[in-house]
């Protein structure tokens, strides 16, 4: 399978279609005279399940022949692509296997419980997730999707992207966060296609820099156990991923834990929208830099809205 | 002045039309499905300040002779109608004067301050904000904008219904929550013109339930006092919006503090948009009478999302 193009992309948006939201486009008068520039949101975090993750494993449960779908798909994931791939499969009508480390939080458990599939708990380290998951596919045959590094979901994400400059032709920018990827990575195929002069930006925290790292070091250099709020980004670049973010993104923002925490709160107080930390990372990077984006039109791609409504980051 | 007809919020439509947001309708598959009926939330949580307290203030402000408005306008209020008419005063490029209890919370007097409007201190009874008021009227010639007993106001907020029945025709019902009933009799007004076969129904908290007593009364039993997470629903009736509720409002349900507060937090988790209690108030009253409301396409008017971060009802 060779790397995705903009023809991908849009077979993915018919794909999915019939089951994922076009999401809205907002925008906040009083964060465009913040940072005297033209945002517009783009609202993943009203997606289904939650986040922009819904796209990718949708585009890759129903790329799937139905002899290979007839057996199920499995992943390893504490956060938003299990659930994601759980509710997909639950469209086709066929199993999802989950591997869970034991201390995941409860609320995630329920979630990726709720849209049926089967979790398999396993000890909180990469080895046992691993383990897990071989298990699952030697007593099931059933099929891995990755929540980054598949072609499939990186298709599938970069759907986000092709709706953003559909909607709001000309932006000078387009930001997306970069964890392992998947989203930026497909945001780059769409965006370089259907608007060239359009520039790609991704943000990052400080504390979770791989991408950055990498990008100015010309091969990947994995995170080693980050610790940030945002942790839908704390995964490093897949070797799918990353050919596709050297070649068209730009350049590569990193801030602070508290700036992410500023950003997440103004967009909660400002837009009356929920937002998870990893998604208030490229406005972080506006607000931070804001002179140097100042007058642009720049979409910004808000990934995902699942936050524990118990535990907010300016209450603890 | 008269009762507003549908022609006056037709009026007051195009009068504050290029100040204010015409707010999105966003509906919810979960609760969709939780209530078993079809719901449509016209989503006055994302308009300017807040609230729909706008539309009213505007109408009012923009409805005033060149020579009248010169003198400025006056009101007390330690809620969004203070916030709302230091705006609308700001857009028409003329003072306003807004007496406040000295215990409003900090950042509602911000709000407040940041339109650029004078407040006025005073002590937190409403013997003193009235005084508070007189002595303004007497010292400026200001006109008292009231925050619902006044049909300006009443025509402006009619306008958010107006929306509503336009984007989204053939509702069996709308809802609305009701504290002075400015919202409340500005839609009434304006359903039983554009759609008279749908029902208007009303939702207020049960430690705040004048309305409700009032209605079945025949007569305005004011509110002793009450004591309301719904904040904005604390107000009694006044002599305008009672007899326009009693002609056109279908029924007037009450929930306790509780359905309230899940209420809230169900729009929080499942929608990813922020609301104050006082817009959960009707989904309450849906969730809690489910059985009732089946199959029926609902409008339901989220009518504000200022909310104070620190601190969130289901945390403290």
């Amino acid at each position: 399978m060779s790397e995705p193009t903009i023809e991908e992309i849009r077979q993915a948006s018919e794909r999915i279609g019939p089951f994922v939201h076009r999401t809205p486009v907002l925008t906040s008068s009083t964060l465009n005279q913040i940072c005297t520039a033209e945002i517009f949101f783009k609202c993943e975090n009203f997606q289904k399940a939650g986040a922009f993750k819904i796209r990718g494993a949708t585009n890759a449960v129903f790329s799937l022949g139905d002899e290979e779908a007839s057996r199920g798909v499995a992943t390893h994931s504490s956060g938003n692509h299990g659930a994601a791939l759980a509710l997909a499969a639950r469209w086709r009508g066929i199993k999802a296997y989950v591997v869970m480390p034991g201390n995941a939080p409860h609320i995630k458990r329920e979630a990726v419980a709720s849209y049926g599939a089967e979790i398999v708990l396993c000890r909180p380290t990469l080895q046992a997730r691993e383990e897990g998951l071989e298990k699952i596919l030697d007593r099931t045959g059933a099929t891995v999707i990755h929540p980054y590094n598949d072609y499939r979901v990186i298709s599938g994400q970069g759907t986000v992207a092709r709706e953003l400059c559909e909607e709001i032709p000309g932006l000078d920018i387009v930001m997306a966060p970069v964890g392992g990827g998947g989203l930026l990575s497909g945001t780059a195929i769409a965006v370089s296609a259907i608007s060239p002069r359009t520039l790609i930006i991704a943000a990052e925290p400080e504390r979770a820099d791989d991408a950055y790292r990498s990008f100015h070091a010309g091969s990947i250099i994995p995170a080693d156990n980050p610790d940030t709020i945002a942790d839908g980004l704390r995964t490093s670049l897949g070797d799918l991923t990353f050919p596709i973010i050297r070649r068209y993104v730009k350049d590569i923002l990193t801030v602070s834990e508290e700036a992410i925490i500023d950003a997440m709160r103004s967009i909660w107080e400002r837009m009356k929208i929920i937002v998870e930390p990893s998604a208030a990372v490229p406005l972080a990077t506006l607000l931070v830099n804001r002179g140097e984006f100042s007058g642009k039109r720049i979409g910004v791609i808000l990934s995902g809205g699942n936050v524990d409504l118990e535990h907010l980051p300016w209450t603890s």
